[in-house]
């Protein structure tokens, strides 16, 4: 096998989105053919905001699974487990506790701006200040080589290189692997309210909405404020709907709906049916295979399985050549 | 099983001395016949401070085991396993930490008062800042209603009770036991040079010890430092070696000692002798089952392995209620 290997995770802690699915599982998809690719539903992550209300969890533990395979991952190609069923996540985010100094994690930037930023959930717990620890666990334990990552998330790989690195020094055997960034350029998407997509502010267009919901968030959707009336020109630039005719609109409709709208020649209305068209043109085949399995829950349930089963071995491996390297077995 | 039951552990860290077995491991041993006793080596907890040179605890696992069954523990009566074995330990240890507040370790007073206190060890690990946590998961995964502590420990325990009462208050339900300080009293034992007996101080007189290195320590012991000449009389209340007496000699040899320490009538040497002698008749029916054991080191293998198999099906009947009380199953 000399595929370079690759591992992310997705919290379930909400459906998928099409913030998600351009920031990411689109990318995650592409992936698949080069690379040998592990994909978690990484529900411990969840834990570090859930905590106090963890049973939805388990049920969209299902739906970002449902959301993967309908975007296209395929099990005969990559690798798609649930973290917790693997009981190897917590058993070397334990022993890598033991060697990371707690300065590395209060440096985090992300752990001080959460604590400004959630204001709904006390984010100063011992595991959420931890996370990066079982985030290198989660990692290491598939000895993955690349890590796709947005470019403001590279520090967090840096942080699980310097903790393999600390690894080597103590017990001076390369059992680990250093995991590198792979950034990939991101289209950048915000959503109905022209804030950043995300389900937490409640202004997200789901994989797993119907049509009807679709158009509907469509038609809502915040577009130019300077064009305040149907005979102002607008600008495409400044418009939060042109970013999506840009991935789902042909060019030549792209070019009609730019000049059309800076000449007033189409009102937001025709812009937003436009859209609408489009858009769901090009996710209609995803929908359409979101609903099939969306009907057949144990096949879902069992593909997790079976990846499950198979990152297992893996990580009981690696687990093996951890402990035969600190001498613990 | 009306009996109650109790939870303790001891870290594999090195050879089991005098203050380890008059400190817990004699209450452990009279403690078997009331209650229904789970007894672990701890060591993932030896790895807080041995984490860069962890190769010895798998030796001390088995001696430590040695020593346990040599001081009486009797695998018949009480539950002895290896906390590393049982990966729930390490998954409560994660699920807890999510719901523990950082400031509550930050206060611990242990943590802050062994940065200072051990110089050798950089003891600001992430790991050793959350040892409470991995602790009360140790406690509570086998639903220990007490806990045998030191007077000095008991505010580590009122740590667990309140994760433990954190964690109902979340989950609305009772499926964890707020564990309880069982508060023995404990003789005060010093090592041969006074300081208090302690591995680390290299003073320490070990159940592996045989005779002959036995008497050569109590030869060494430091006696009353105001006491230098032999005519000189001396107070047994401030010598090191009179505590050791209360512990193995007769009530007529103790008063036999005393008496003629203050008068001069016996010399330290004499006053060693005598100990060496009550010492190792005390000691020798617990040296020689130590000696049996030691020469079949496959049945203390075995008897912690039958231990950790028992003790494991419990855990995983916490971890199954814990599980389903958060609705993560």
């Amino acid at each position: 096998m000399s595929k370079k290997r690759i591992l992310s995770g997705m919290q379930p802690s909400g459906l998928l989105h099409l913030g998600n699915y351009f920031g990411a599982l689109k990318n995650w998809v592409s992936l698949q053919d080069e690379y040998e690719c592990f994909y978690f539903i990484a529900d411990w992550h969840s834990l570090t905001t859930l905590y106090e209300n963890p049973g939805q969890i388990k049920q969209f533990t299902r739906e970002v699974a449902i959301d993967w395979l309908a975007a296209g991952l395929d099990p005969e190609k990559c690798t798609l487990f649930v973290q917790s069923r693997i009981p190897e996540h917590t058993e070397l985010h334990l022993i890598l506790s033991m060697i990371v100094p707690v300065s590395w994690l209060e440096r985090n930037p992300t752990y001080k701006e959460k604590q400004q930023e959630v204001k709904n959930v006390d984010m100063s717990s011992y595991g959420f200040l931890g996370y990066p620890v079982l985030q290198t666990a989660d990692i290491v334990l598939y000895n993955a080589h690349y890590v796709p990552v947005g470019i403001d998330q590279a520090p967090h790989l840096e942080l699980s290189r310097e903790i393999v690195r600390r690894f080597q020094h103590f017990y001076k055997k390369k059992v680990l692997i250093e995991p590198e960034a792979k950034i990939s350029e991101v289209p950048k998407l915000n959503g109905i309210d022209g804030r950043k997509m995300s389900k937490s502010y409640n202004n997200a267009i789901y994989l797993a909405d119907s049509e009807k919901e679709i158009t509907k968030k469509i038609r809502a959707m915040l577009t130019d404020p300077q064009r305040l009336r149907r005979e102002d020109p607008g600008d495409p630039d400044v418009c939060n709907l042109y970013p999506f005719h840009k991935l789902f609109s042909s060019e030549e409709k792209q070019a009609y709906v730019n000049e059309n709208c800076r000449t007033a020649g189409i009102g937001c209305g025709d812009c937003k049916a436009l859209l609408a068209e489009s858009l769901l043109a090009g996710m209609r085949p995803l929908m359409e295979r979101r609903q099939q399995l969306a009907a057949k829950p144990k096949e879902v349930d069992e593909i997790l399985h079976e990846g499950t089963a198979k990152a297992r071995k893996v990580a009981q491996a690696t687990m093996h050549k951890v402990k035969e390297a600190m001498k613990l077995i």
